[in-house]
């Protein structure tokens, strides 16, 4: 600990918000070089590492092949796979200095397709999956909680090429395994999740969650065992109803309704019934303007029920690669048929006389307008009439007003209905670890990669890819392995696997510290040997509570009496040994938990 | 072999000009990505480990301690120690999405000065030495030789800080033994040469060079034991020479003497004489045009004796950060003072009519003037006049014109006496695979890192920095270690141990083959099994050559008789063994070879 480089906080760190970023921060495992970038000092990097050799461990047991690709990459592949624009704003460009087009790259589906196709041409080649364990940038919107969302991380990332789908879906599902053997390893538990694919492709993919109150991402289950992704969970078009008794739509004085809550109050006062007026009568009419990665932006109205939120991160997963938000009133200012407040569904979309629909499917002249699935055909509404301080009554989808498609575009609620029809979905938060991808043709076909079949006719390959966030995967286990004092590792992720400290102040302490620890290194253990002379106890049992190596040894006052005291960081057990007997004693238990831990 | 991702090619690529490149590239080791840029497959990856866990190995041996250094990093530390401009075209720059200044970082200094800045304070934090093994980015002008001049590469980069200079020369004698421990682990000749420190600034830097006659830089050796880079070569200032016999500088016509040779030719037939005029007798005056880091540029002229030529990389050197290049027509326009063929010292530089020197000693109105220090005050030249077709005889350096200043402008030459004195300069190439400065105190008094010494006195830390470039060594083992046929690697960093061959056609060759393979695995030996079922016996002889595992072991007709091959890749020596014996001998073989090389 005197020469070690580290320097234990003892307060959070001001940017620091949830426990992985404050702790690895405070214990001296990483420091902040930028927002979203990290430096690892050696505590950090001796974790990264660990957790590195697990992932690497399990890729290569399925016979996936480690190769390293660079980060700085020409524009020409993503421009071929389109996605030098979908990126949009996530990605860094820059240029060298013959002005040639340069990105660091966030994943490598192209690269990785590119080299296949230099070395591969056959299907006997094939199935052949490759992998990386290498440092990605994304220059994220809001790069937040330390490693949980950076801007440059590093990630596992792997390919699969096959000519047959058969193919892809065993080696999808080899790489399922490996992974499921990957988090129990490091005693990370996980939840698999439907996903959606996003600016990736490709026909169907799932993500692995750590189930955390401090993850940003939302899943649902159900007692079926689904599981989904917020973003991907679908809901069932409502049934048609018969609307042949709905008198026809009526326009009412509604003054001071711009509010869901307000429009109720109005309607109960209006038109009472049996059954009050509730939000859910209503039709909330939400503007939000698209950012399309080319960089044109794109007004559009979404309806909903009125008891319901718009989740923009669902709408956005509708809508990729467009980013969303809520429109502003400069949004609005070349739109007067939207009006704060009232819109309505009757003369927008479809119905809008300014609706212009050219040859190619094109709209102009009128907003598009989407429907969440919940709406039915059929069904009657209370909603804005598109005029200041009016409302419509038994406004009919269908009949009165038409939609240009649907969009998922509502929050999940604890205790929507899964779609499987299995019940009601419960609703957590995760930490996405990892996420893998049944890419299909995508990629192959952007960017001609082909082989020659059984039948010698050309094949165009199909693919996966596979990513696994090494240093979130890292974050995470912070988050799992601590408690108020600081961090407590499984041994097998552990920066040492016994912590030594010497609190007292004879000789005979330090020298007995000084051997046990020499002793425990010769037996081949990590020891972290607290030698610092003019450093009080206190101090060092907090260094060695923050620092969360899962045993300590307590060289003190004890040893007076020839005793030394063996600890337990997760369990806070304390054990009194003979000095005599204190190396064999550490060393079974470190072996025994050593094994426990499959190392 | 069926199986590893890997496709040997039997022609050079078409862009590789050194041996390193072509078979790296042949041998499926690397594959370019863009210029400058690579791709690891798994054997280039696996040799890459190797030659990285050695550096590893010495480095934490002396004490130092690994942390990892993000890539893409912030301006303001650059700015701050004003490498931001003065890298000029070399830095990759790029913006984020809110438009902030980023870089890939070339190297690390300010960085590591500011996290220890960060975490220490005092001297008894001190000494220090941390390092990394990272990736690197530098836009070379030209990147060539494969992976000898990259513009993303590898590099172990370790900096040391101390209070005092004492301390900075222990800690880099330390980290030049290592490095000696390094090279002579990898088995890679080295000499160690004075070298400039350039942009990296520091009072001392040595090279360590690998001699090869691809290599890009030029260094000097002699007998002494002195050795330097060209750059760094050093010229004494000739002494003041008496020119009270010399008579009055006179203008001669001399048509068509645009050339040295020209010139002395006219020389001997307008002014014959005893000793007949050589080239030596000549002032040679070479205007060059500097680009300096923030973008302006400067024409310079520079004189040496007619026999010399300029070295642009030394010019370079000793003007650095500037680029230096010989001027074009469009430079010159600017200049009519400068008449092409025929420049002279007379009425340039200082003795310029043009000449205004401001306040602060800036310089305007007629270029920079600098000689060669072989030119001896008072040593009079046959030189240009400044007007077309006539020259000047008798021009004496401090009679007749005057210089700014003098630089090492002239490529150094076999035979060029030793700085040293210690008799003629040895020439010869290599490649430059580490750098060692101490850098002093410019970075820790740019970004502020001060500790307080013994006395309770804040004192500005001291420090060096130590460059290994890990990708660069593996491209010079692969110069050194082959021949005609392909690699030919030392056991300790091949990608295998052994490479084992089935040739033939029997169902016993193979399953012999296989079962010597899985024994010599188990044996704890790395194994390549060559065991393509319709590939040749002489494609796969190939490949085992072009591949470069040191040993072969092969299992093909001799089989009938129970006998196998054990070959040496290097010597190509082949020896038949009993199958039966075949697993102990090549063990025994394995396990002295790594031995040697202290594995």
């Amino acid at each position: 600990m005197s020469n070690l480089f580290v320097r234990t906080l003892r307060e959070n760190p001001a940017d620091a918000e949830v426990p992985s970023h404050q702790l690895l921060v405070r214990a001296g495992y990483i420091r902040r070089a930028a927002p979203g970038i990290y430096s690892w000092l050696p505590l950090g990097l001796r974790v990264l590492r660990k957790v590195e050799k697990i992932v690497r461990d399990e890729m290569n047991a399925t016979g996936a092949q480690e190769v390293h690709f660079p980060a700085l990459l020409p524009r020409e592949p993503y421009e071929a796979s389109n996605r030098w624009t979908e990126y949009g704003p996530n990605l860094f460009r820059l240029k060298d200095r013959r002005d040639n087009d340069y990105l660091l790259a966030p994943t490598h589906e192209e690269m990785f397709t590119l080299l296949v196709k230099d070395l591969y041409s056959s299907y006997k080649d094939l199935p052949l999956n490759i992998y990386q364990i290498q440092t990605k940038y994304r220059d994220e919107a809001r790069p937040r909680a330390g490693l949980i969302r950076g801007r440059e991380f590093i990630m596992k990332d792997a390919y699969s090429f096959d000519v047959h789908d058969e193919g892809l879906e065993v080696q999808y599902q080899t790489m399922r395994d490996a992974y499921e053997k990957i988090f129990n390893r490091l005693g990370l538990d996980y939840v698999i999740c439907s996903a959606m694919s996003g600016a990736m492709g490709g026909s169907r993919s799932e993500e692995f969650l750590h189930p955390t109150e401090i993850g940003e991402d939302t899943f649902v289950r159900a007692a079926s065992g689904y599981a989904a992704n917020a973003e991907a969970v679908t809901t069932p078009q409502a049934d048609d109803v018969d609307f042949s008794d709905v008198p026809a739509a009526q326009v009412y004085e509604t003054p001071e309704s711009t509010t869901i809550e307000a429009l109720v109050d109005v309607a109960n006062t209006l038109l009472p019934r049996d059954t009050p007026w509730e939000a859910k009568d209503t039709l909330k009419n939400v503007v939000l303007v698209l950012s399309h990665p080319g960089g044109e932006k794109e007004v559009i109205v979404v309806a909903l029920p009125g008891d319901r939120d718009v989740d923009l991160k669902r709408v956005e997963a509708a809508l990729a690669p467009a980013e969303v938000d809520v429109a502003g009133p400069e949004d609005l200012k070349n739109h007067p048929e939207l009006v704060p407040g009232y819109i309505g569904p009757e003369v927008i979309g479809p119905n809008s006389p300014n609706r212009v629909v050219d040859e190619d499917g094109n709209i102009s002249g009128s907003v598009r307008f989407l429907v969440d699935p919940r709406i039915a055909r059929g069904s009657a509404w209370v909603t804005g009439a598109n005029e200041n301080e009016k409302h419509v009554f038994n406004l009919v989808y269908g009949r009165d007003f038409e939609a240009d498609g649907t969009i998922e575009a509502v929050e999940i609620r604890e205790g929507d209905p899964a779609p499987d029809g299995s019940g009601p979905l419960e609703l957590a938060r995760g930490i996405e670890v990892g996420h893998i991808f049944q890419l299909g043709r995508k990629y192959a076909e952007a960017l001609d990669l082909k082989v020659l079949d059984e039948n010698g006719k050309s094949q165009v390959v199909t693919m996966g890819s596979y990513g696994l966030g090494v240093t979130r995967v890292l974050a995470a286990l912070a988050e799992k392995n601590h408690d108020d004092l600081g961090l407590a590792w499984p041994i097998n992720i552990a920066p040492a696997h016994i912590h030594v400290l010497a609190t007292g102040k004879g000789a005979e302490i330090f020298e007995t510290a000084e051997s046990l620890s020499g002793e425990l290194t010769k037996a081949g253990f990590e020891v972290i040997y607290d030698d610092r002379a003019k450093v009080s106890a206190g101090v060092k049992f907090k260094d060695y509570e923050l620092l969360g190596v899962p045993y300590g040894l307590v060289v003190g006052r004890g040893l007076a009496e020839g005793k030394v005291e063996i600890r337990n960081r997760v369990t806070g057990e304390s054990t009194e040994v003979p000095v005599e007997e204190a190396v064999e004693r550490v060393a079974e238990l470190l072996k025994t938990d050593l094994e426990a831990h499959g190392e």
